[in-house]
């Protein structure tokens, strides 16, 4: 097998730490087969019990059984099996392989969210445990990206194996700047101009721990605080679909204006899920350059180099500060800024990037 | 996909009832991805909830993790997640399907026993719901029975999909002999003539429930009833090695001479693991003549039509009549005898198959 496999593997173990009687769930597909036998090699070596399942989440199994009880009328319910599964685990590795990505364009998307609805539960059991969420390389992700498999390949292993310390360091720069910071302020060209609060929030420096690869900057917006617009220059992918060109203007932290160039139905139906998606959840700084383009897979373009994204929706509860409010929304949709050029972000008045580049790189 | 992936999923549904709710384990490995699909489609259409883990019994994640384990020095545990699956769940689907059935060639049969060990009490709660296990043809099983892997498929589907109601009948009239009688006698040639008491223990008609393809009729022998001599026709596969004319000599139900032409040491050694190892647990009648070959495979083998088989080791308790010794071991190994030439059944001293042919078929 690729050795880069094997290392990937190490960089899942050492993310949640897996020691000696772990219980441990592998969530994967056929495709990954050689990540997960990697897996389980190091969970040989350190003494812990593997479980591999499937996933739910894509994949022609489950493709089969959403059709299937769509047509019977089923109605989902929270297995308790699964349930049972998931709580007796100390430790889960979650692990995204498509053989094709679009496996899920025939279902009925209302079906879907039903029966991933049902399974939140056992969802947030999982992240009340140690987890991690990877990416393995296949040759339908490399065709999401529109890239040969194999340099699809070097980018995923570039982006995942990387000296860490120093991309912590790097980051660390940025968590003090927006820890230290009040108003933050995206400028980028004629079409982005927008200001938020971020007082009290703390910024997490991701760095391969729930997210592999890591490699951005994120907090919480103060919800009510966000006035200005944004054209987001990256495509939103949502089930399927690219919002090219999308467009919010906020004022008072709501999301007064909205367009897009195409599918801009999506986004509308987005914004409307309900209150909490008109406003932002999240504020993220991409650091990672290894991921130097665009792949449509949003676990790699939000921690792009030179970009910021924004999602309308949920905030993350780590990322409110004691007293600030927490925007709640079924939704968290992230949307991408290019700050590579004729760009700035401004903390407190103050230019901190410029075109890409980082104060504190000077 | 062929359509008799789709018509096996049925049997396997069909085998353990599976209804509305129930939470059903689809035990399978990554080469059996078809069936795993076609089972979810049932599961969805029934509205029973679908999990897919991987089986721990063979393929190179579990052997990753066992040579790993051994090197590392691990003791086994019985894992609390994967026994509170197995408590919540209702239903069972094993599937055996290999990519190389010589994967855990080079793991540690004592390792790889040990790891066994530890998941005993997970078997045994499986075996407390409605289960059953099956074969998925692969190239390797192919392989293993020195077919092309499309001769190899027929093989399969013909011995699952046939008429079920009129090998029921069929096999429902050996029941009935062996229900009625009390001593039974297996001859063949000048090398098998042995004599067993089944007097009180009731006989099972297998037809596709715990077993698919399902095709023998089978009972326990009273323990120290057995005597006389065996030598079985067709090799004894175990732990990749065969066991060639393997010949059991009995006394008061304990074997007190074996032997083999190749591997006898192995059949010593399955002998020597306790005293019921020396003891029958099981005679067996293959009735199912869709399986006209062997194929190193006892899943097929011992329903093989125009054969017996013998097993030395533990009873199944369903064949135990009130009163009877259940036989124990941790062992429990099927050996075949031909019975299609020079060959007969007697109950009671009535020849009830001769040759292959049974007599009520006349």
């Amino acid at each position: 097998m690729d050795p880069r496999i094997r290392e990937h593997a190490q960089v899942l173990a050492d993310a949640i730490d897996l020691s000696e009687g772990d219980n441990l769930v592998v969530k994967s597909e056929p495709v990954a087969d050689d990540l997960v036998v990697a897996i389980f090699e190091i969970a040989g070596d350190r003494g812990a019990n593997p479980l591999a399942v499937r996933t739910n989440r894509g994949g022609r199994a489950i493709r089969g059984y959403l059709r299937a009880a769509d047509e019977a009328d089923v109605e989902f319910e929270t297995p308790p099996h699964e349930q049972a599964l998931v709580e007796a685990a100390d430790c889960h590795i979650a692990i995204r392989a498509d053989e094709n990505v679009t496996e899920l364009d025939d279902v009925d998307s209302e079906v879907n969210s039903a029966y991933q609805q049902a399974h939140s539960p056992i969802l947030d059991e999982r992240l009340t445990d140690r987890w991690t969420l990877t990416q393995h390389p296949t040759p339908a992700s490399a065709q999401l990206a529109e890239m040969s498999t194999e340099a699809y390949e070097n980018f995923v292993y570039d982006a995942i194996l990387k000296d860490w310390d120093e991309q912590r360091a790097f980051q660390e720069h940025m968590v003090d700047i927006l820890d230290e910071g009040e108003e933050v302020r995206i400028v980028s060209g004629e079409t982005t101009d927008v200001t938020m609060s971020i007082a009290g929030n703390p910024a997490i420096n991701d760095t391969n721990v729930h997210n592999i690869p890591g490699g951005e900057v994120f907090t919480a917006p103060v919800p009510d605080s966000v006035a200005g617009e944004v054209l987001f220059d990256k495509p939103v992918y949502r089930n399927g679909k690219e919002v090219i060109d999308a467009r919010l203007v906020f004022e008072d932290g709501e999301v007064v204006e909205h367009g897009a160039s195409k599918n801009e139905a999506v986004l509308t139906s987005i914004l409307d899920t309900d209150p909490g998606a008109r406003r932002l959840g999240e504020l993220g700084i991409g650091m990672n350059r290894d991921i130097d383009q665009f792949t449509y897979n949003m676990l790699f373009d939000e921690k792009m180099g030179d970009t910021v994204h924004m999602a309308v929706g949920r905030a993350y509860e780590d990322t409110v500060g004691e007293g600030n409010e927490q925007n709640q929304s079924a939704q968290h949709v992230d949307m991408i800024v290019d700050m590579s050029e004729d760009s700035r972000i401004e903390v407190d008045g103050e230019v901190v990037q410029e075109d890409g580049v980082f104060v504190f790189e000077e």
